[in-house]
């Protein structure tokens, strides 16, 4: 990298530069605020975590005209900035030369919550101390600082909330949100039935449905371990029925359902899948006619099969969520989901996904940060991943 | 069977009773028009159509009050009638003990298209000579003669018509004609693709499109012979492209596509499938992201594989259409939907499929009958088996 080039963008890179004292050098661009010392995770190419982040330090200057500096509170590691770092995503990270570098990098991450810093003198309606999350998907959330325009940001009321209710807030619970409103008319009474429950969209979905008088139908895997404890836990949000995939396609299930659902009276009008394979034929089975199955994952790796009958006798149609672009496609309503759940969350209505925070300090080494990510792709973490960023 | 109590139903069976000349045995019944002796092809079980379809003779008193008597002109053979005959249709043959049998059996045949030969002193709005189709189905079409009631048929304007014609219009053209209109708003210029466009409702898919400014990729199987003939005969209804299914996964064409879509301005916007298995998303890879596929059969019996990106991250969607559903449903436009093919059909815009007629006399004998049934089945038929029944 030749320094002119960083110099030029107002940025330089740790790697090459340690820390100076900045007065000293850059005096003339001194503001109020000074220079901010930034590190991110980040690539250069696409390919496992443990081989492709490193972590990258670079310092940022005071903002100007219609930007912000952003210090991240908590940036949650979701399964598909994984899957973008492996470049098996649809969405490519931010590829950029602004942070310093002489080839493109990009920051992992999609989601989380900031708090500015510092802003341009030309920037509205937000203030130093201000949290806000991302309006689009590709900023890049695993860093300590960044600088962007204040029109990429989306102010929330941090007013009685953590930052990790916050950090997490625009994914998982906007899927659930929008995927019981948007597919089909349920109203007051109507069941719905998911598999993959004790996700973050599934847990999501269960208060949800709670809170807006609908029941749900929950499909677990049979854990070896603490299934009791589970079933519980979901009880707790709110679940009306758990039942494991076993028992699910079982014969006895069909007249349970039925006893349930007053006899079946009751009817079960969505089914919300992040499985896939066989499994979802043995839901779309218990479903009315006429009912949508909206797919928003497929952990089990294996594609849905649709036996014609279902789709042609019983006109189950199957549709596909992604949180992604229905913001991009609809500003105004993520900002007003957000919103709502930050909210209901607020009032004590909506729980968080349990976590598994993992510290981030500017002395906490690459090697410690990499892990975290490659643990949640191999799923050995107890909860969800999630970076939350010290004072620094 | 009790004699007794087929004449209480004002019918009795030819088979018990070999026809005889009414007006001296049932004087007292005599109407302007007189008993009619019907036959029709019935069953009292589920099997192969071999194994369980008989002809069956009774005779029909003249109607009273709301019914009409209806001789029937042609009834087509569609695969679903077979499926039903089987016992593996969602819809179940009408059982009935009212043409005279003492247990319950059903004629065959859902479609046709008959002749008003009397009517009851209250019918209005249907007169001796008018021809009628079935409002619904499970009607029993396979017959010579039927009674009803006037609500449960339909009157067609005839002029200018041939009976295979009308008598043919009710599932293959209005199936067509239902999914380019309501899966998704198509404009001038816009695209479908379907398979199976060899097909009665492939070769009207194509005719309405062509009439509505659609245009159309067609797939069809390799013919070892009169492969061009098959090409020219769509090209000549209105098909855009022909391709084999071989030629729809080649890398080629995808570029071809490109070329005939304007360089891609123009996109693909909806699917239609018949066949199912792994055409299927070799046909969902050339949509345009949020588009739907319509299933509305299963020839190579294989159920379709959903990939998860094409419906997370495409927005492809996957609906059935079973036209007998949503003619119960939509009554009304089906009758619009029937009106406005026959008024194309009348003005020489839109062509019936090619038919293999099976002559159905007063004395034609049940094995040609049966024989006509199976062969559908079996798939040796040149054209779409269709009973043509001469004057009795």
């Amino acid at each position: 990298m030749a320094p002119s080039r960083a110099l030029s963008t107002g940025l330089r890179t740790l790697r090459q530069f340690p820390p100076l004292p900045l007065p000293t050098i850059h005096r003339r661009f001194i503001s109020a605020y000074g220079y901010e010392q930034a590190k991110a995770l980040v690539l250069s190419g696409h390919g496992e975590p443990k081989d492709v982040l490193s972590l990258h330090g670079h310092s940022i200057s005071p903002p100007t005209g219609d930007a912000v500096t952003l210090r991240f509170l908590a940036s949650p590691i979701n399964p598909a900035d994984i899957n973008q770092i492996q470049g098996v995503y649809p969405t490519k990270p931010t590829w950029t030369t602004t942070l310093g570098t002489p080839n493109p990098i990009a920051v992992g991450g999609n989601e989380g919550v900031a708090e500015i810093i510092a802003k341009g003198s030309s920037v509205e309606g937000l203030n130093k101390g201000d949290w806000v999350v991302m309006k689009k998907q590709g900023f890049g959330t695993w860093r300590t600082h960044a600088q962007t325009t204040s029109s990429e940001v989306v102010k929330v009321e941090k007013e009685g909330l953590k930052a990790e209710q916050v950090g997490t807030v625009s994914v998982n619970p906007c899927t659930a949100y929008r995927m019981l409103k948007d597919f089909t008319p349920l109203k007051e009474g109507d069941w719905f039935m998911q598999n993959g429950a004790n996700s973050g969209v599934g847990r999501a979905a269960i208060q949800l449905a709670k809170l807006w008088g609908y029941k749900s139908v929950n499909v677990v895997r049979k854990r070896e371990n603490g299934h009791e404890d589970l079933v519980r836990d979901l009880e707790s949000l709110g679940a009306d029925v758990v039942v494991t995939d076993e028992e699910l396609k079982s014969k006895p299930f069909r007249d349970q359902l039925k006893e349930f659902t007053n006899g079946g009276r009751e009817k079960v009008k969505l089914a919300l899948n992040c499985v896939g394979g066989p499994l979802v034929n043995d839901m779309a089975k218990h479903l009315a006619p006429g009912s949508p199955v909206v797919t928003y994952g497929a952990m089990s790796k294996q594609p849905v099969q649709l036996p014609m009958g279902l789709l042609i006798f019983k006109d189950i149609n199957f549709h596909g969520f992604w949180v992604s672009r229905w913001a991009d496609k609809n500003p105004k309503e993520k900002e007003a989901c957000v919103s709502e759940i930050l909210t209901l969350t607020r009032e004590g209505k909506f729980q968080d996904t349990p976590m598994d925070p993992v510290t981030w300090n500017f002395d906490t080494k690459q090697d410690e940060l990499v892990k975290a990510v490659q643990g949640t792709l191999e799923g050995f973490r107890s909860g969800k991943g999630i970076f939350m960023f010290g004072k620094t």
